[in-house]
């Protein structure tokens, strides 16, 4: 299942990055389970990764090279999440590192390598190995699209982004790509997320357009409230647009970092609508709050609670069970007195009672949407947050409890 | 579905407490929805009620009438939870006990209302007050089973204990009642729980007996991780046993405390076992925490990861999961290479990675069981906790789906 109508974008190239796709055979024969983007000298890459301390693997050694050398290669694999296998675990994606750095004749530090799959067993490094060759052979600047395929898991769609962006300095072209379907609630970054334009930017700028970015796309999704062990976003900037650099704080700036945002939104947007079982969109904004905080603390508490998703599911306005996570979402002052709800424009919750214009038949029209928006007022503050998520449907058990077989 | 078997003790009727149950109808007509519950003068009543801060009228009501006189009367009703009806919702509450008040010759603050079913709608109080007669001419010293069943909501079975303590003062004679399946993650009480001795006990000996007892039973359990807005847990002693009192600090006190503690933690079992949609009983016990708060953290973390209950579901020893949300649990320091984890007694994950002795049919036959022990050693400190759970099924997903049909 998933929700919406989503497929890929016309790809346009980026200039200064070629993409290879090959089959390693690491949990089925024959499945594009390899990716490997090479970058041009002279880009800037910037990454994100899970904060979940038990970190994979590949994680750490990409946070490692990452800081020590310039980034000329990401080497991806599915089927395998190289977690939880400990320092055999670390020589193992070193050696993938080793292997392709020899083969290109990068340093081992220029490869950031990146795994996703099932956690607890170890990388088959010997099928990564014997695929490089053709992941090489096959670098090409148009593949985007095959890349979207290639480092799929349990999503049933590619995910990618395509866009041109009007700057003083010419065009940028941006690409992007995601994965994810469960384990979904980033913290600092998604599952895996790729995007590549090719403007000119400093470290620093990039950094922080990527870091805004995050926070405002893959940092404001739950599918299950499960942090992944291999959540990774990079951002890479190839600057062969054209000599001119994207300054901080100029108009172009604000420009890029905008539309990189909105590439990200679009792309983390996706990873939900494809969310595991997704019969439904969801939107919930929490306004009105005294701190960022406690908006997403009420936003996540209503986006994990599994009466509120199996409601949605069942398309059931039982909107008391919205209002009763709001009361036990952890906020230090609730004054239930002030708060309201809508779903869309249906006020529900008017001054923490049922609202006098609300009828059930009004309730059930908006949850039987396939996108709704939850809107909650805490009428304590000016902050505000939006967050994405899916609802809880038979189909998500269904994946999960035959996750492995 | 619900997990092992499951009868009803023969109840022996605690001295100085009679109930009556009848049917008002409320969901469905015929349904024994009414327990009332009459307490003889002298007894001592304590009681724990839902942090949840969009808490229903009849638990503001029970808090307020619980502070002014002594309890005489506990009325109950099921199928409407009085939760989010504003002024109404207490005029309604307030109403229900003036007029119990005024049929029995007490004052309307000896009486406590609980209710439990669904949020957001007003109670029928017509209904609830036509059927008090009834309940009134049906007291009887050996209803206990009856009350059981009539406090049921989305129960598929009564849940009681009964018990003979023996202590120095004489014989003591305990029974008590508790009801929930679904919306359980008690704070500070479960849905609804109702324990009576008749022993002699001092209101702050037996506030604290109810604290220490409350805090090793209903609140170590989670179902969905949502919390009620109508959690209430009542204790009585009805003194009728005898002359002599339990007094703090005595042999006594203590064989009390720990007999009511281990009455508490069966009625709480009950209530996973008979979880909504539950296949499994899981205990998960955290050891080796720096502080207890840390042990619940990570304890209630695995306890409701959707990815670890589907997978204890299927049967599916992806262990993955686990040590996935161990990482994710919010420690502010956890040193992942001290961390082991066992399923019963296979050691599963050995500082930090999978555990040499290890093998996938080793770890299928643990999670084939029904009841299964969750051990996570963090290797950090002394601080040990112990949570009770179930897993996440396809049953779940269609009671909730169809809770109001």
């Amino acid at each position: 299942m998933a929700v919406g109508i989503s497929k890929l974008p016309e790809f346009t190239p980026v200039k200064g990055l070629r993409i290879g796709v090959a089959s390693a055979g690491i949990k089925r024969v024959g499945r594009k389970d390899i990716v490997l983007m090479e970058i041009d000298c002279g880009a800037t890459t910037s990454a994100v990764f899970t904060l979940n301390q038990f970190c994979a693997a590949p994680v750490q050694l990409s946070k490692k090279h990452l800081a020590t050398a310039p980034t000329r290669y990401l080497l991806i694999n599915t089927g395998n999440a190289n977690a939880g296998t400990g320092s055999r675990g670390m020589a193992d994606a070193q050696r993938t590192c080793n292997v392709l750095a020899e083969k290109t004749g990068v340093s081992p530090e220029a490869v950031l390598p990146f795994s996703t799959g099932v956690i607890g067993e170890y990388l088959p490094v010997d099928k990564v190995i014997n695929a490089l060759d053709d992941a090489i052979a096959n670098l090409s600047d148009n593949a985007w699209a095959l890349a979207a395929e290639g480092i799929m898991t349990t999503d049933t769609r590619p995910k990618g982004v395509s866009r041109k962006i009007e700057l003083s300095v010419g065009t940028i072209t941006l690409a992007g790509i995601s994965k994810g379907a469960g384990m979904i609630c980033p913290n600092m970054a998604t599952m895996l997320g790729y995007i590549a334009c090719d403007a000119k930017v400093s470290q620093a700028a990039l950094d922080k357009i990527l870091t805004n970015a995050v926070n405002a796309s893959f940092n404001r999704i739950t599918i299950d409230g499960d942090t992944s062990t291999n959540d990774s976003c990079v951002l890479i900037a190839t600057g062969k647009a054209g000599d001119a650099e994207v300054v901080e704080g100029s108009a172009d700036y604000a420009l890029l970092s905008e539309a990189v945002t909105e590439a990200f939104r679009e792309l983390a947007q996706a990873i939900v609508r494809d969310g595991e079982g997704a019969t439904k969109f969801i939107t919930i904004t929490v306004e009105g709050a005294q701190t960022s905080s406690d908006a997403l603390k009420v936003g996540y508490a209503i986006a994990h609670s599994p009466l509120v998703k199996t409601a949605l599911f069942a398309s059931d306005p039982n909107w008391g069970r919205i209002l009763a996570v709001v009361g036990r979402a952890g906020l230090d002052k609730l004054d239930i007195d002030r708060v309201n709800i809508k779903l869309d424009d249906v006020c529900i919750v008017d001054k923490g009672e049922k609202s006098a214009s609300y009828t059930e038949a009004l309730g059930k029209a908006v949850m039987s949407k396939e996108e709704i928006l939850i809107r909650v007022n805490l009428g304590a503050g000016d902050a505000t947050e939006t967050i994405w998520t899916t609802d809880l449907s038979h189909e998500y058990v269904t994946i999960n409890a035959e996750y492995r077989t």
